[in-house]
């Protein structure tokens, strides 16, 4: 009898070790359905700062309108939201508000206006960092409708020390003079991380 | 002796559960070299509308010629593929084939032909959602040679209720009006999703 | 007192289950925060050709300018770095360094040059495989610093045979004749497969 109760213990003990395994399968991705979303492994919050060339600016500049609706040019726009005009920029991104604050990576890539009544864009860049702190990229991608007071872009990828990272990059415009010189507050959640 | 007995399927239950274990974290992803695929997380099948602006129809037009080649233009194109042609659109993503049918989505971005003897594209855009029973955003990439029945393209990140969703989106031509219309059936298929 | 010891080992075993579980589930990507890198699921070394356009060469060019800065062009580039041009492409990829080796896929995309001072580019593409090796597409982005001696591309997603694959793609300059013709050796590193 004595044998006996360690017994039915061991296979109570045996079917919760394989509930909670199951349970943990389940979690852990093998299904992928509902996988609990986590706190962030990273997160940073910098300033995007874009220098439109104006025709004069050639020194500050860091982007520059490279295409234009080739039709009856920006005729496709109810009221001049530059409907497929396509911005490519090379634009500092920086620690703090400040352009003259630390740069701590460099925004490659591109943004076109696509919003035809009110102004929408649509954005995918690289961030570049090559400092002490940090070194490596993160790719991203997404809907940019400027006039939300957020929104969400996508981290699609990362290398070096951001490999394989995944998340999601909030916008927030911060400044903006004219067609000119914009800063986005970018608030950057990676919820995907990998040890370096 | 009782003692023994117990104690010998204790090692065995231990070694078990250990094997298990074991397996479950290369199945988890710590190695993930051949994880299993499973059923999609979520399935939906939607149309995409584009309407080109041909320099009259301002009201009804979603998208726009941005860029052609620049030298002898089309000139690289044999057979009038518009090889480098770019277009901008918002595009109506809806329930149903038809164009009055709920809109559930707009398609943000842009595509443009990169064939020289048949035509073929390549597509990158938001599925921007923004109704009672989606609020989020889908990115998507890839190819589209779009004489292939059907075509598949990437979704490589999603935000909101599409948070850090990544999948496949299956492309079928469903109607087609010389170049100013065309409507594309779309199967999302997520295989990451994440409670929200 | 027999009864004792077992019990009390069950405890342990219980305990030690449940640690390893825990950790498991830390490990396994719950918590998705440190996971651990490991070995690449799939490695390939391929060569990517594009052969621009040049007003002349229709029947071999592979990719041509599509855009280029529209304000005083090309005036935002300091030493004739073309920023701001755009360039489409439909490149062959191939097994070996020579454009005569085995074509294993092509790649279907579009770059943009935007450095001011030295060149740099930007890339987004698809590696479209259509042989009996390998059926299905690569997606890929990232930024393209192309003095650099290796850069590091994010493959963002995948589909048929690269079914939801994620990686990294590192570039080296292989051949370059002026602005016609370049060579890239591309080491593509999968690290997320998925059984097809």
């Amino acid at each position: 009898m004595q044998g006996l109760a360690p017994s039915s213990k061991l296979m109570n003990l045996a079917t919760a070790t394989m509930l909670l395994f199951l349970l943990g399968l389940q979690a852990a991705g093998v299904a992928h359905a509902g996988r609990q979303r986590s706190a962030p492994c990273k997160e940073m919050t910098v300033y995007f700062h874009d220098i439109r060339y104006d025709g004069t600016n050639t020194a500050n500049a860091t982007s520059a309108v490279t295409a234009q609706p080739t039709l009856l040019s920006r005729s496709a726009s109810v009221n001049d939201t530059y409907f497929g005009e396509v911005v490519v920029f090379d634009d500092p991104v920086t620690a703090g508000p400040s352009l003259a604050s630390e740069e701590v990576a460099r925004a490659q890539g591109f943004f076109f206006y696509d919003g035809k009544v009110v102004p929408n864009a649509w954005f995918a860049f690289t961030l570049v960092f090559n400092s002490t702190a940090h070194r490596g990229t993160l790719n991203l991608m997404g809907a940019d409708p400027v006039l939300e007071k957020t929104r969400d872009l996508s981290v699609v990828g990362g290398t070096g020390d951001f490999f394989m990272a995944r998340g999601v990059a909030t916008l927030r415009t911060d400044n903006i003079q004219g067609l000119y010189y914009f800063r986005l507050q970018m608030d950057i959640k990676l919820y995907d991380c990998y040890d370096v």
